[in-house]
């Protein structure tokens, strides 16, 4: 029984891309299921599709191989690398840290995918999705062992990415708009367990400072709780924090969009 | 063997909502295919998602289970329900209408979502597609009985939409635009069964006045007995009268969009 | 076993004609893998479409069904047409051209699809996809032959699409913008194969005139080559030269869309 693949892009889906690596894991591995988590990572945002590909895994089937591909340095020296993790999950695509937030206890086996017989031949310098990375995934997803797509590496030369650090106070925490979703709900890079480091989390609203605005908004569980058109905090299904308008956009309400400061703090006194 | 399920939402392509939901269909039912039958719904428009989902029943499988999350409401008090209509039609979603005009003769038997076993816990309150509707739907398409999913509820209870009424006179009938789609036809809320019933389906043209124009435009039944650039009605293929130009886009040439009136007349004279 | 279907079309994913597609392709042969080659065509762009079709065929299943609607004809007197091609490839779609790039070695044989076992009645003048392109692809796909789908046509009759000839002078090749992806980047119509015509694919730079324009641009192997926002030349991953700027959109930066003119030229010398 051939594994399902759960394919990560940044590829957007208005080209030929995805289709392109549909068709070449279906020539390998025709049994095998796709399950497109997203193509919709914004383009080259590596940092963006590794925390989405590590979200999904607690959702995805087990035997899955994971094929992330988010890769501006596409045919450079970064190496086109499969990873097995200490819990046993299959991870493919390039080795510019995309895979490593969803290796569970970090990276227990590597291999640059080189072999003749799991890419194809001649390899374009721009489409490694297509070329390298699908057919890998493909075979692993078919039953080869990673040793079948090409020489072991160290594991600990695999290049690990950092989440950026939130900026904390006593009283206080700063992060960035980390996503906008088709709702305009606004993701916090803030989630609800540095609230509780900070002793904050039991607060029914908070004052945030975003753009030109100083608001207090309250926190909520659902959008049913604010009246049509307030906005407040919730605790996304990530368990981030998110700012949000019951039944409107709040990022263009508010004006905020990916990357943009948030100060949340106490209210004063 | 594992039913299908088809799969209507307003999520979005854009984000990892539909993908995730994938994940989970799969975990429970490896083996339902997956008819993604849009997930372009209007954000939180139950009235266009509930249309969409009775017009494509007869053009999925019979065994389908019908999962639909078009929902505002999501985390309070509306019920999330799984239904079997009086023709056997399964359908799964929140108990806000989407479903109701799916049902073919009523809704037979119902429940509310509620099995420990029949849902990811905990649930989150913003997204129940992941945590209650696309687990309870890929029960169902694997076997499971309605009973399985939690406790039965009065059908007579359930939530049933509305369409609004056309507002009809004895030479007119006024509606709305219900869709605009990728070419740019718009498609009214006023189907050819309307037109018979007022005695003006035989008009070769009729006089139509929308947004800020009066126009006499051809009925045809196709785009190509228009001249380029030509504006004209068409009855499309979900049987309802369409503003469409050869060639090009009616709603930007006539500056139209959803919601917008149309009036529909007969010839003075 | 069935086959799998290879689809696509200009329909986009915001409407619901891909997923109705979906469903009745599910009815027939419930069998069948759908792959979706992309349905991001320029709407109503028929030469686009059949380039695509025709370059997506190497990385596709070969026992595929070529499923293609672009079909800015719907209804009219073109014909719906199944073809084998001299190489045994299966494509289906409207006699407009679209198909036609893809026949490997010519069509060898056709018919016009009509049978009323292989569509689904009444037939819609404006939604082909549904009621005839989908449903014979299907029926291909399951196991029919094309016979079964209606009367045979000469091959000779179907119509060819031509894809406009190049410009070409002693030192330098005119072309158009061919798409622009999701990352900026400008496919142009030429292609390295032009270049060895014109003795020009050894130099490491062109004069590039475009817009308003006119520019250097080296040519390189990989976006890593160049210097952040430096803009350059690349073959592409289907064999086309692409305008690219590293980290950024070359369509943006550039001012360029799909049919804007490209000028290429050997360095003044």
């Amino acid at each position: 029984m051939a594994r399902p693949i759960v394919f990560l892009s940044d590829y957007g889906l208005d080209d030929e891309f995805v289709g392109i690596c549909h068709g070449v894991i279906a020539r390998v591995s025709p049994e095998s299921r796709v399950i497109d988590l997203t193509h919709g990572v914004p383009a080259q945002d590596v940092l963006r599709g590794a925390i989405l590909l590590a979200q999904s895994m607690l959702y995805m089937p087990e035997d899955a191989v994971f094929l992330g591909v988010v890769d501006p340095g596409v045919g450079t020296a970064r190496r086109p690398v499969a990873v097995r993790d200490e819990a046993g999950f299959l991870t493919v695509g390039p080795d510019n840290g995309l895979l490593s937030l969803s290796w569970v206890g970090g990276p227990a086996e590597a291999v640059e995918i080189a072999s003749p017989d799991a890419v194809l031949l001649p390899i374009s310098p721009t489409f490694h999705g297509r070329d390298v990375f699908a057919p890998a995934a493909a075979h692993l997803a078919r039953g080869a062992r990673l040793e079948d797509l090409g020489p072991a590496i160290d594991p600990r030369t695999l290049f690990l990415l950092e989440v950026p650090a939130l900026d904390v106070g006593e009283t206080w925490v700063r992060g960035r708009v980390a996503a906008v979703d088709r709702f305009g709900n606004l993701q916090l890079s803030i989630h609800q367990s540095d609230l509780v480091d900070l002793g904050m989390q039991e607060l029914s609203s908070l004052l945030v400072s975003a753009g030109a605005r100083d608001m207090e908004l309250r926190r909520v569980v659902t959008f049913g709780e604010l009246q049509p058109g307030e906005d407040g905090i919730v605790v996304d299904s990530s368990g981030a924090l998110a700012l949000v308008r019951n039944g409107e956009s709040a990022a263009e309400a508010l004006q905020l969009a990916p990357g943009d400061d948030v100060l949340l703090r106490r209210e004063a006194g």
